[in-house]
């Protein structure tokens, strides 16, 4: 049917590596162009005027942007074969609810913990609290999505796979083997099974190191 | 089927307005149980142990809470007859967008418009230029939907009908016909097709009555 999928994208973000999940997931083949953030291209400005934020997916030239949006987008355009979200309607609320806490609750306070220069050890605890509460989600299961990854997993990417890396970078201790050892071991399983849907691991560190370095630099 | 469905709500909350709109829309027969959220039920807190918040709509006594995940639940579980969102993926992500939009922009932006001590003016037009954005999504319709009531006008309830009636008392102007005059027209169709599923005006406005003097005669 000659379709045109294209994504804009930064190769580190982990809104726009949801989207990237999702469509090796399903097997779509995409494009993706690069967008540098502190100049936007025409074509993000003109597809998501509202926020002018990346991951913005081109579908034969529409836009949809928004990862979560997104996320469900390509679940309802490209049905056949990996399902992102169960079919069951009380497991898909679920599943949205657990989304929705992540970006609404976690990434905030994850944020704070490692980055924000206040009140630190409350910072870190307080992020501890929350993924706590998601960790109790996986109820012995491999992945949110029970033996395969869902929607919380593709969401929770930030958790997964950036939190260990920034971690590593600021010495901060909020996803350990010791404090959250079923979310510890999630993430690993995450990794291994999504490797080739992320970006590179060592370029992911480097960018945190400089902003840390920057950060601390700038406060001295 | 002998299916229970009961809504834990507070009557003036826009967010329980959500939920009851669309049960109404679709027919379901349901129950309600009023919260007092100075002293919040058993029942509220062991439906919805993360947030503690209402709504949160017990089907046959399976919880599932935030409204925007309860009114998708909602347009999946009772199928026939009235549709919330449109059958397209892309129209569906369009009006996930702009329900997102309404609940991450728009509803802040307001609320510190209205009761915001600092920097009046500005908080004022800030939440008229988002609501400008709003407004153009009305395409010369009637509603968001089209025709008919769908999912970003029941988000847009609170824009529709508490919005006017807090500028009554507060006396504050953003949602006029001069400023945004389809949106205004808009919220008149809205409260004309659904007065029966809103909250009674006068009780609106004498809390809000009550909630605007007691803040005046704290600050003198």
């Amino acid at each position: 049917m000659g379709e045109e999928v294209k994504l804009l994208r930064v190769w580190g973000s982990p809104f726009s590596s949801r989207v990237e999940i999702a469509l090796r997931l399903k097997g779509v083949q995409y494009e993706f162009f690069e967008e540098d953030l502190q100049n936007k291209s025409a074509l993000l400005l003109k597809s998501n005027p509202v926020h002018k934020k990346i991951p913005v997916l081109l579908h034969n030239n529409k836009p949809i942007a928004e990862s979560q949006v997104v996320l469900e987008y390509i679940d309802e355009t490209w049905k056949q074969g990996f399902s992102i979200l169960p079919e069951n309607p009380y497991e898909r609320a679920h599943a949205r609810f657990w989304a929705r806490f992540i970006d609404e609750k976690c990434l905030s306070a994850i944020w704070k913990a490692c980055w924000g220069s206040e009140e630190h050890e409350k910072a870190v605890e307080e992020a501890c609290e929350l993924l706590k509460l998601l960790e109790q989600e996986l109820k012995g299961n491999k992945f949110f999505g029970g033996e395969k990854v869902g929607l919380v997993d593709i969401v929770g990417n930030f958790i997964a796979y950036w939190l260990r890396a920034i971690q590593e970078v600021v010495g901060v201790e909020i996803l350990t083997k010791e404090k959250l050892p079923k979310l510890y071991d999630w993430s690993d399983e995450f990794v291994n099974v999504l490797q080739e849907s992320l970006p590179p691991r060592d370029k992911l560190v480097a960018f945190f190191r400089g902003r840390f370095e920057s950060t601390t630099t700038t406060s001295n």
